[in-house]
């Protein structure tokens, strides 16, 4: 069994806003923001000039702001020139790919403290030319030609869900519904708001503009094909992931060193990342190999069972995404998911708190800031620094982070402990 | 001092052909003829389920080719799926990068055979195209709006140096000279060719066209507007790396594994990396102080001095760079390389042979794939497999690889020892 040569603990992590930033905002000052943010979070605080490499994850700079080589761009805007910079793009795994790089500098000897972050600014374009780029992070040889965007791609996988458990659409939107609820505890979330106020919102500007809808509750309104309206069958539009900006990191140090710089330090056990083949050569669409795969990896580090875990974050850039992961995860039996999500289990106060933040559904998905942004979640809810959205009555000694890149072909799966 | 918790080595290295590849052959085809050719170096044989991961350096196929998520696609081509893959963009550094988070991931204790590689597919678009994407890399906000592009960034470097001490356009072209000999030995070199056989060869291409022009030497050549123009004053055409495809690819082992491998592995005795700001902020740009920091590093950690080098490739992307480097690097005093290298020493037969595969200069610049090309120039050396441009009647104990991303923003440097 693989271990680390040195063990590893989180010391701090930030988080920008998601959202809107509009388009004064670029990709480094989202990063600032997070990144001011961590600093502020180590508890008996830390010396900028302390961090010795930074770990970016980003997926569109090039594409999106004409910015290659984020990495040293990144390291200039914080003050940290001349730390080594290094920029990783696994399409949306980025920064959770980032995240087991540092842990791995800093197990390599080279490095006692070392940042891991992500940042993205993804709104300055319109939705459909977004989706395009997005597209480019599936195989441009045998997807992307076919005309196969993120939404179509996700709804293959939904379909075989249905075709092969009997998964039904109100069982995704249970997801949704689930996932707001804990956004509108999260300021900084995208959709700080839970359904019902996001349909109040609709309803408010549609008096405004002469319209009239009625609705009665939740399920109605995301049924509704005029208020969720179908983006690829049978994803509807409160299926998807938000595009959004925003940015997070996290600061990691030797254990050997975490005592400088906070009482409370969340160690890592385990790290597994694994890659997948494009869709059409699996053998299997309702799962997800890598995940099971990186999962394996991380579990048999860290000595533990799915049943272990206590809180997790998991990689819902659709509804579909989150059942298929908390059944390859190990947390519910293959095609049972669905009823576990309709008992309340994954709620903020069931068995196995899903997605706290809102996941990428609600708090948002800057597809490079989302692994880091994960692990911050964790590191809030293990520290008991959660706020209002604080999972209560139990110790959460074990966290997981599940970060998926494109359709799977990257997988990276963190395991957390108090130690 | 920092340590690697464990030894790593190189255990093979392949390279694909370097040059114009053309439109029909994408990035990861150029990566598979690397990956097949490092398969077939490795001494004792290897069985690809051996590698358990992979580290590309790829800084533009998103660009390019509307490819993002590079890592999976070249794990799925090369049949290594589910092995986990990191894409790594640091522009012109990036496998150099990727060569060192390889490293680094070894000594985590968490792989004991890795692949290192990097790869790049540039000529499918016009030149002007290139460059401009090219200068994405600059910086986004102060460089590239204000119409800076490669060229004319090194241009100000040059004029710098010149300002500085006295080096002559003559300088820039002996460097040129000597690359493009060593081309002339490597046949897998973008230009396999000497200055007096392009010469020859354009001067057939104009007798064909019923044009006539005569050249006495290599410095006529040289300086003649006609067949070397000036693209950024003070340099020319032949001052300039070239545009290309090309994928090279290194395989790693952990030092107590290597011995199933190979019988004469290449030890990594030292890795530096650092960042440096872009021009505007810079107090110095007849230096890049990226490259003292990440060689100092480097130096410390192998705990040998400049001089105890007897080989190294250096970041050539213009003739200026060579020089600014060798002096960086430490083998030659600020401002006295030039007058080194009008003496032979850095030639394939001199004192300390530079560049020996041709350099960026002649061997090509694909850039992506640079980083770990010149990793395979040194282990082709070290362990005598260098064919009719072997070094020969010295003992090549100790070499050095130096990548730079962009203008010195990202600097990797490697020092390679037989232990």
């Amino acid at each position: 069994m693989k271990r680390l040569s040195r063990d590893v603990a989180i010391i701090g992590a930030g988080m920008s806003k998601y959202g809107m930033a509009g388009n004064r905002i670029t990709t480094r000052d989202l990063f600032i923001e997070a990144y001011q943010d961590a600093l502020q979070s180590v508890g008996k605080g830390i010396d900028p000039k302390q961090i010795e490499a930074l770990y970016i994850g980003n997926a569109t700079s090039d594409l999106f702001e004409h910015q290659l080589h984020t990495g040293p761009i990144m390291a200039n805007w914080s003050g940290l020139i001349p730390r080594p910079a290094v920029r990783i793009e696994d399409a949306c795994a980025s920064s959770g790919v980032a995240f087991r790089e540092a842990v791995m500098s800093i197990a390599s000897g080279i490095y006692d403290v070392v940042l891991a972050g992500g940042t993205e600014k993804m709104t300055n374009l319109p939705t459909p030319e977004v989706t395009e780029v997005l597209a480019y992070a599936l195989d441009g040889v045998s997807e992307f030609p076919s005309g196969f965007t993120f939404p179509g791609v996700y709804a293959a996988m939904c379909t075989a869900h249905m075709a092969k458990w009997g998964t039904s659409a109100e069982d995704l939107m249970r997801v949704a519904i689930k996932s707001h609820n804990n956004a509108a505890l999260n300021p900084k979330a995208h959709f700080n708001m839970d359904i019902k106020d996001i349909m109040r919102d609709r309803q408010e500007k549609a008096a405004k503009e002469g319209k009239n809808y009625s609705w009665k509750f939740e399920m109605d309104f995301l049924s509704d094909s005029t208020q969720n309206p179908v983006v690829a069958w049978p994803l509807r539009l409160f299926d998807c992931s938000t595009i959004c900006d925003g940015a997070s990191c996290v600061l990691l140090a030797a254990a050997d060193v975490t005592s400088n710089f906070t009482d409370d330090p969340i160690y890592i056990l385990g790290t597994g990342q694994a890659s997948e083949y494009p869709l059409h050569q699996r053998k299997e669409l309702s799962s997800i190999m890598a995940t099971k795969n990186a999962a394996g990896q991380a579990y048999e580090m860290a000595g533990i069972k799915p049943k272990d875990i206590k809180i997790a974050e998991v990689h819902d850039c659709f509804t579909i995404a989150e059942i298929i992961a908390l059944e390859d995860l190990g947390f519910f039996n293959p095609g049972e998911a669905t009823s576990d999500i309709n008992e309340g289990v994954t709620k903020r106060t069931g068995r196995l708190p899903i997605n706290t933040g809102g996941g990428l559904k609600a708090k948002g998905h800057p597809v490079g800031a989302t692994g880091t942004g994960q692990v911050y979640e964790i590191w809030k809810q293990m520290t008991g620094k959660a706020g209002p959205r604080q999972v209560v009555g139990r110790d959460l000694d074990f966290g997981l982070t599940h970060n998926v890149g494109a359709h799977g072909t990257t997988v990276a799966v963190h395991i957390f402990g108090k130690k």
